[in-house]
């Protein structure tokens, strides 16, 4: 089994959010400095959908998915093609890209399950792939998974430029260098960045250019804060070079439901349809009917949803300023991404310490790129509860210094 | 992208269960012969949830853990942990092979979630993998997409024999080539065959002598008719080397929460999870609530339901039989395969001339192996609409026929 072996190695999960639960303690307690700091545990691993909850509609649209039954139980391995219709409208509103429902459209098991499609259906072994460092893990881990080959292009978040800081020149010799894909997170996950229209207009061309595909993971595009500028890149490239992810497991706190969509690419979706057949048939036929509020909540309430994370984020990065982590301001979506100064403890076993001696659940940088400085955090969180565990990890800091 | 031609052509869901409504009805016109057969549509590509509905305490689980929250909507990869003792303890009885909640169980989109993370977890590019001829058809699928080669081991299922009829001298020379891997489904699928006794038992002793991993999919295997003997084939082998698929998405209609589950082999469990982390993170959290009540339905339950579907089982056959179809009589499940005479017409225009001249969806033999004069049928249907729909597939086979 080495070929397996070789193939599952590159995609531990330990240091995954969400899996802390399965690690051992170990030795931490050899490693620590000082008493237990108490407080409420806080997991910024993930969203607080307690703190945060789904709209209401939710569960009335499931519920009557139920009822409907058998109509709404097996659907095509793409989705409803009522939903699909309203999702393609609603969606192509959004983006400002046509979305033809029949063709250009899946309804996948979270966006994860559509990420996984896309990259299955666009990289072959062998293929090269420019994944941008820092940015979701599962990239990473999916294109080694089909065999492919990443080509890392840094991303200078941490510069006050006017973008997100893509190295637009790495991003091109990538593609002159045969990379045939190009997979990332707008706004991007870990930092909160938000590709400027600038940088969304280069990597547009560079695509077009070199006929590369591109996969844009646009799950939090929706939470944006202060009314930031936002470009969707399918707009502006071939409808065949590009496709979009979205879902409502973040902005929307409806992860529990797994529900994703891809669109764009008609040639991509018609694989990744062939491919769901085999992977999971579909997504829960009930839970697909959620969907059908999408984009159609209360008045107000994605204002109101934006406004208490920006206070939330802006509670957490005085506290971090303070303290002088360098901290990209997030312009969007939940997650922020401090650096740390240099620890006298190992990168993970810091992560433990939080967890065990303060609390505080984070996901390690590394599971982002090279970054063992830092550390992601979901703050949809309970305002209080985060202003609380921030100053912890302060104090967890200041202990461990070198 | 020849490398990815290739590997999405072996994928075709165009002859797909619930993919009909994406076929084009093409030139059937040219094709019939004889008036239109009208009647109450009958879809035989799946079981009908609106004959047979879902246990009435699934939505209530499902609404409970919304009300839960969070706890519920992110559970680890594998699944919620009290979910999966529950179910440890539930299916260690009901197959008698003791379960390790924490290490021998994860939670899937779906047996078919199920089934993929197995294959991909076990089969590796080059592999030869031992696949039953007629068997479910996304077990030759999956093989072939992670680059596996398909034995394939004939069952001759209309003999008058004990068992199903496996040919196990062919399983045998498959193991002794090399076969690594054995993938079949228990009562079978389409036939609905039991394998006896004694054929497990071979089949168990086969897969310790030549150390392959044996994938056994249940789906069906609570629902059996006459007190049907049944043998768990992983209660006889080394635990690393068996993994058991089952499932409440048949027997007991929640195919529309998408749930499923395996068991077994800790180390090929610690695979899939790794893989369910970068294929959709878990099964909808929510949904796992569901597999609560799941083997603790109220008393009678299964057997009002066992009694239901024999009735129909037994008036279709009697219809089959009087045309002369060869047919296997089920002795678990809701599936039959009746072998139709030579027709006038190839065997897939067939198929959509049902679907278009007589209103009943079927499908064909060719998406089980090569069987191209059988039809698969899921009758876990309405009575009085599946003895019309049967009579019409006699009446169509009338005119069709060579």
């Amino acid at each position: 089994m080495s070929l397996l072996d070789d193939k599952f190695a590159a995609l531990s999960t330990e240091n995954a959010p969400g899996q802390e639960v399965r690690q051992s303690a170990g030795d931490f307690r050899q490693l620590m400095i000082g008493e237990m700091l108490p407080g409420r545990v806080v997991d910024f691993s993930h969203g607080d959908v307690d703190a945060f909850s789904p709209p209401p509609e939710a569960i009335e649209r499931f519920t009557e998915a139920v009822r409907i039954g058998g109509r709404q139980a097996y659907t095509e391995y793409r989705g409803s093609a009522d939903i699909r219709a309203q999702l393609a409208e609603k969606l192509g509103a959004f983006t400002g890209a046509p979305i033809s429902p029949d063709a250009g459209l899946i309804i996948t098991p979270g966006t994860q399950g559509a990420l996984f499609l896309a990259v299955a259906a666009t990289v072959a072994a062998g293929d090269k792939v420019a994944i941008v460092q820092p940015d979701y893990f599962a990239n990473r881990k999916l294109v080694r998974f089909f065999g492919g080959q990443v080509m890392p292009i840094a991303m200078n978040y941490l510069d006050k430029s006017d973008g997100a800081g893509l190295d637009l020149s790495q991003l091109e010799a990538a593609f002159e260098a045969g990379a045939k894909v190009f997979v990332f997170s707008n706004p991007n996950n870990p930092t909160g960045a938000v590709y400027s229209p600038l940088e969304i207009e280069r990597i547009a061309a560079l695509a077009q250019r070199y006929q590369a595909t591109i996969v844009a993971d646009q799950l939090y595009s929706r939470l944006r804060y202060d009314d930031e500028a936002y470009t969707h890149v399918c707009a502006g490239v071939d409808e065949n070079l590009c496709l979009t992810i979205m879902g409502p497991s973040k902005t929307e706190s409806l992860s529990g439901y797994r529900l994703g969509v891809a669109f764009g690419a008609p040639d991509i979706i018609g694989r990744m349809e062939q491919l769901q057949a085999i992977v999971s048939l579909r997504a829960a036929g009930y839970n697909q009917a959620v969907l059908r509020s999408w984009f159609d909540e209360p008045p107000g309430w994605m204002a109101t949803r934006t406004t208490e994370h920006q206070h939330i984020r802006d509670e957490m990065l005085a506290i971090f300023a303070a303290a002088g982590f360098p901290t990209r301001r997030p312009q969007a979506g939940s997650y922020m991404f401090p650096t740390l100064p240099r620890l006298k403890v190992a990168s993970l076993d810091f992560v433990r310490l939080l967890r065990h001696q303060a609390n505080v659940i984070v996901t390690p940088g590394t599971e982002f790129g090279p970054h063992d400085q830092s550390i992601r955090l979901n703050y949809s969180q309970d305002l209080r509860a985060a202003i609380d565990a921030s100053h912890r990890i302060v104090e967890m800091v200041a202990r461990y210094r070198a």
